[in-house]
């Protein structure tokens, strides 16, 4: 009889079947369903709320497989047959086995992909340790020389602008020690967006293909995006030859294809789906087929900046705010961020074309002598802010702030971080420039039925 | 010779051809082109920054058509044959000349479908009565005996909780006045959905349709969305059947088919384009073709909601404020709004499934004793929060935060200014309620291959 606590996460319907079979979850079984087809896998532990319908499988591909209960004909453990992979302890010996092959730098920052299903206890963890993290990835072995590194091992709500700057003076010493051709970034998804406009900025004119990726259903989830997702952005990163900072997320909620988003231009527009991840206003960079293809999306050759006067600047800002304009908005807010707690540089959301009330006009008026920088976005997320169009747009400008074209609300609040930790003599200027494709200039809408973008 | 001022709006190419054939903004003209047709308009004045290839006629459909300069063999003014429409000055008037029509109470509240372009001058002012107002929309008589009514006369970032409040209560006594057989409200779009979202709490239980409506473009330019936009929401209010509170806008850059959303459902997601209003994890409601034919989406007679309980209750508490969290968010924001303004209730932004950083989850602790509602919903603006899924989330649920399904931001913070105006001791209980359709009962993600909505 199995314990309760190695079957953890599996009740009902899908408890009786693995006391029946007396297999649990760590065992490497062979599954035979009523089609006659059978499969072999580790049996991984169920998350917390899953249903009790289904038996999960990963199989040798990295892929979870989830099987009903009521179509399962036998279960029975068997041995592994192929040789066990070692798990590497120190860089060198990892490094040594595979020399002629490509080098993959891989660093893991913490949220859902760097979660370890522990498959002897059903316990998931986050990985700590290189060693761990290596252990955690034997799909990518075939592709190159994994250099593995544990830099943060924090939920990604929780990294902050100076998380920004240790990050990328980590990236840069790591690549500078270990010459990887790629380097691959694991990272919760929940701010992904905002730390790939940031690194997109302080890592400009960097060598090498940088491509970070994240996970929306962790690994003990037949429907987990992990595998996919981790296998294609390596790919991507040792295969692509374009220097830059890319986003590699589901295209669609088909196992198939995977986006390649830049960095600067990439939002979550969904909490759960695994397509979660959208390019605004900004066509996909490319799109990774069965982590073995690449189809680009126009020229895989030229970078879309050659801004190398700006390159390697690690410097983040922590004062620095990004407040959303609201029907009845408090201004004071504005005052109290700026006058109180020292804010230098306000990004605003605001409504439509950029607008915000008169009452806030006022404030940004008073504002805008005490702060370095107050720059206007859009909560509409796409298209472009414009405030010539109508008189309360142009007394916006009058007060002092600054309209920031079709940049995204969350790229352009990493922008001014990085640009006020930089750049302190040149703030304008800065953010008006497209120093790595950010926003488009904007298109004046022709006429008739002008369409923009 | 025309004088510059009549001629304000119009330089370049398009000046030159006006002059040469001696025709000024505000003639009715006929034009021949080198195709051989010819078109009959009013000539209207172009804003501020239009190009010079075009000049604009208003036809007698109320569509505008951009006609490109080099195409033009000849412009001459001529006589208006038709009876010229009697401007109303009296409600009395206008609504005795055509007793056995429909009757429909359009309320202006200003923004750019509330623009009039004075076809003599060439100026954009904004429509300050009602008798102005009817002159506005001669393409709606067809349709119905028009009740216009200004209420306010602002840009919609104007509009605050306060004139929720006030709109609410206008609606209901000339309704009562009045008794048409619907509703179109016209507004700007900066705000347009958050209003609908409180129109569609305030006016639960209303009889009668009411559609909101707005136009991206003014109506001097030839792209304008205003007329199609109005006459559709017109047929919509007056044919439907269905009492509820609407959206009516472009559904795709054509000019065919209008979008009707569900008022608790829909959001402006571009600055510009005509198509900018999306519902958001929820069907349309209808489409509307060419402003003559309802195309439904599902059940045609049912209204969404029967929640009679909860009738015009017109209250909206101003202290209430919609908050995004953002890397290092710095949470004395929280503790300034409620402790020092007096805040009663927060709606905020966090990220993905609705997480915020650890210092801001104590803070919130902190803060859940003095603030009567603090909730949570995610900036990725689709999906549902679920904050059960990591540790984190449990923590800001433990801290007293509560997390509200897939309510989109602004449908959150305009229903928690009505709740905590009209049920201050069952906040929580209302807050959580399906009351209009504002959200989606969670649906557990399916395994395997599992997709939410």
């Amino acid at each position: 009889m199995l314990s309760e606590r190695a079957l953890e996460g599996y009740r009902g319907t899908a408890l009786q079947l693995l006391r029946k079979f007396d297999v649990k979850p760590g065992q490497l079984v062979e599954v035979v369903t009523t089609d006659r087809l059978a499969q072999r896998g580790l049996i991984i532990p169920r998350y917390l709320h899953a249903d009790e319908e289904h038996i999960v499988l990963k199989l040798k591909s990295g892929y979870n497989v989830g099987i009903k209960v009521s179509t399962i004909e036998s279960m029975k453990s068997v041995e592994e047959t192929t040789p066990v992979r070692s798990v590497a302890t120190s860089r060198e010996s990892i490094g040594s086995r595979l020399s002629d092959k490509k080098r993959l730098l891989l660093i893991s920052t913490g949220g859902t992909i760097a979660s370890r299903v522990d498959y002897r206890t059903g316990a998931v963890f986050p990985i700590l340790s290189a060693s761990d993290l290596y252990a955690a990835v034997p799909e990518l072995d075939r592709l190159a020389v994994i250099e593995p590194e544990v830099v943060f091992s924090v939920t990604s709500e929780n990294l902050t602008p100076k998380d920004w700057n240790v990050l990328s003076t980590k990236i840069a010493e790591l690549s500078q020690q270990r010459r990887p051709d790629g380097i691959v970034i694991m990272m919760g998804t929940d701010t992904l967006g905002y730390t790939a406009a940031a690194l997109s900025f302080s890592l400009i004119g960097f060598e090498i293909p940088i491509v970070i990726v994240g996970a929306q259903r962790s690994s003990d989830r037949p429907s987990s995006d992990a595998a996919l997702n981790l296998r294609s952005a390596a790919f991507f990163a040792l295969e692509c030859k374009r220097p830059g900072v890319y986003v590699a997320m589901h295209r669609s909620e088909n196992d198939t294809e995977i986006a390649i988003h830049s960095g600067t231009r990439v939002r979550k527009n969904h909490t759960s789906r695994r397509d979660a991840f959208e390019s605004i206003d900004y066509p996909l960079v490319a799109t990774v087929i069965n982590a073995t293809e690449i189809k680009w999306n126009g020229d895989s050759t030229n970078p879309r900046s050659h801004a190398t006067n700006y390159r390697l600047k690690f410097n983040f800002e922590s004062k620095v705010a990004l407040v959303k304009f609201h029907p009845g908005f408090d201004s004071s807010v504005l005052t109290y961020l700026v006058e109180e707690q020292g804010v230098d540089g306000l990004i605003i959301e605001g409504t439509g074309l950029g607008h915000v009330s008169d009452g806030t006009v006022s404030v940004i008026s008073d504002l805008s002598k005490e702060a370095k920088f107050i720059g206007i976005t859009s909560q509409c997320i796409w298209g472009h802010v414009d405030l010539n169009v109508y008189g309360p747009g142009r007394d916006l400008i009058a007060a002092g702030a600054v309209p920031l074209e079709n940049m995204i609300p969350e790229t352009a609040f990493a922008k001014l971080s990085w640009v006020l930790g930089n750049f302190p003599d040149n703030i304008r200027e800065m953010m008006l420039k497209n120093v790595v494709g950010e926003f488009n200039p904007r298109i004046l809408l022709s006429e008739p039925g002008g369409k923009e973008n």
